[in-house]
C-alpha cells in the first residue's frame, strides 16, 4: 500500500473523533484545497464547510460501492479528492475497502489517520483503557459483524483486560447478556461513552448486567467498555508505590 | 476526570505518531501559546518549535516523579503548560499517572488525544488492523510489563484476530519463543512498523518464527503486529462478494 505519492488525487482522511478541533493539521490543510469532498454523516458541519472550494457530496445514502465508482472516476479525472472518515478510517472505519477500489482501478491514492475514538476515550470520558496492574491488555471487536452473526462470547467471557466494543450500543443487551452467559461477572463495570468529543457527550457506567437498560436511549455514535478499568480513579491508590519509572 | 475546563493551567497533548502534520489543529494551538513545554524524546523538533513564547523542558532523563512534580508546580503558579506526548497520552502513554498528580494537588488541566501509533498502522503501514472474514478482533498488549515478567502467552496464543505488542521489539525474541512455545503458528505472518509516519520509516515482514532476526536492528519505536492480516492486500479478493454494505 504505497503512502504519501507526490501527486495525490485521492486522500482517505481521518477526520477525529467529531470535535473539529481534533483534525490533524495535515487533514485540515487537504480538507481546504480539495475539490471534491465525500464526507461521512458523523463529519462535523464545521469541517464540511472548510472545503469552500469544494464539491461535497454526503457519503450517507450511498452504498459503498457506489463511494468507491465516486472516488475512482473523480480520482482518474486527477481532481483533488478528500474521503473524509469520521474517527479514523481504518478502526472497523471500511477504509481498505476504498483503498483496494483505488487501486485496482490505478488511482493515485494517499492516507491520513486520524484520532479514533478508541484512542480519545480515555483522556475525554477518563476511562484508561489499560493500566498497570488492573489491565495489560485491550481487546478491541466490533459488535455488527459481517455475517449478521453474535461476537464468540465464549472466549470473550474469558480474555483478560478491557474490551471494548464498536457499534455494539444497539444490540448491547444481546451481548451483555450473551458474556453473562458464557461466564463473564454480571457485576463487572461496564461504561457506554456516547457522543464523545461532540457537545451532546455523555458517559454512563453500571455493571454488565445493568448497562444495556441505562444506555437504552443514547445516541450514536458509542463505545463500550467492559472492564475492571471503569469507574477507577485516573489510577488506583494502592498501585503507586509499585511502578517505578 | 474533568475534561477541558474553563481555564485549563496544563494541557496533557498527544503529538501524534511522529509526522508533525499528523498533530491535531487544537494541540498545535496550545503548543503556540504554551509558556511550558514539556516533551518527550519521540516529538519532533519542529513541534518543539512552534513553542516560541515556551520554557522547553525534555522529559528525557527526569523521572516520572519529577515530570509530575514540574506539572503541578507550574499549573499552580498558573501558567499556561503543555505536556506534549508521542503518539496519544493515553495509549500506553502514562498520561494517567500525570493526571492523577494534577488532580491530588487540584490544579486545573485539559486533555487533547492524539493520533496513536496503533491507529496510524493501518492507513500507513498498510496493515488493516481489522478486516470483514479475516480478523474481527484486535488485542493490544505492552511487551514491556510493570512486573517486568511475560506476557501470559498461554492465553494469547489462543486469543483470536490481530495482536498488536507497543513496547516488544527489544524483546522480540523471547515474545515470539513463547507464543510459539505455547501453540500459536511458527508460521503465522508478522510484522515489525519502525519509525511510523516519520522520514525513517521502514515495515519488514516474516512469520512468528522468523521475525525477530528481520527486525533486530530496527529503531524505535516500533509496533509488532502478528496475525493474518499482515501481507494482505488492502482486502482480500474472495471476500468482496460476501461484504454487503
Amino acid at each position: 500500500m504505497p503512502v504519501l505519492k507526490r501527486k495525490p488525487c485521492v486522500a482517505i482522511v481521518g477526520a477525529g473523533p467529531g470535535d473539529p478541533g481534533l483534525i490533524t493539521v495535515k487533514a485540515l490543510e487537504l480538507v481546504r484545497r480539495c475539490q471534491v469532498l465525500v464526507y461521512d454523516r458523523l463529519v462535523s458541519d464545521e469541517l464540511c464547510a472548510e472545503a469552500v472550494h469544494a464539491f461535497r457530496v454526503a457519503r450517507d445514502g450511498l452504498t459503498q460501492e457506489r463511494v468507491n465508482e465516486l472516488l475512482v472516476r473523480q480520482g482518474r479525472r486527477g481532481r483533488r479528492v478528500v474521503r473524509l472518515k469520521g474517527g479514523d478510517p481504518f478502526v472497523f472505519g471500511r477504509g481498505a475497502e476504498e483503498i483496494e477500489a483505488l487501486e485496482a482501478a490505478g488511482v493515485p491514492y494517499e492516507v491520513v489517520p486520524g484520532v479514533s475514538t478508541l484512542t480519545a476515550l480515555p483522556g475525554l470520558a477518563g476511562i484508561p483503557l489499560t493500566t498497570r496492574g488492573v489491565a495489560d491488555q485491550v481487546t478491541v471487536v466490533s459488535g455488527t459483524r459481517a455475517d449478521g452473526g453474535d461476537l464468540d462470547f465464549d472466549r470473550l467471557a474469558t480474555t483478560p483486560g478491557t474490551l471494548v466494543v464498536f457499534m455494539g450500543l444497539h444490540r448491547l443487551d444481546r451481548i451483555a447478556a450473551g458474556l453473562i452467559a458464557a461466564g463473564r461477572p454480571r457485576h463487572e463495570r461496564a461504561a457506554v461513552a456516547s457522543q464523545l468529543s461532540l457537545p451532546g457527550y455523555e458517559l454512563r457506567t453500571g455493571t454488565l448486567e445493568t448497562i444495556a437498560g441505562l444506555a437504552e436511549d443514547m445516541p450514536t455514535p458509542a463505545l463500550v467498555v467492559i472492564g475492571d478499568v471503569v469507574g477507577l480513579p485516573a489510577r488506583p491508590q494502592a498501585l503507586r508505590s509499585a511502578s517505578g519509572d
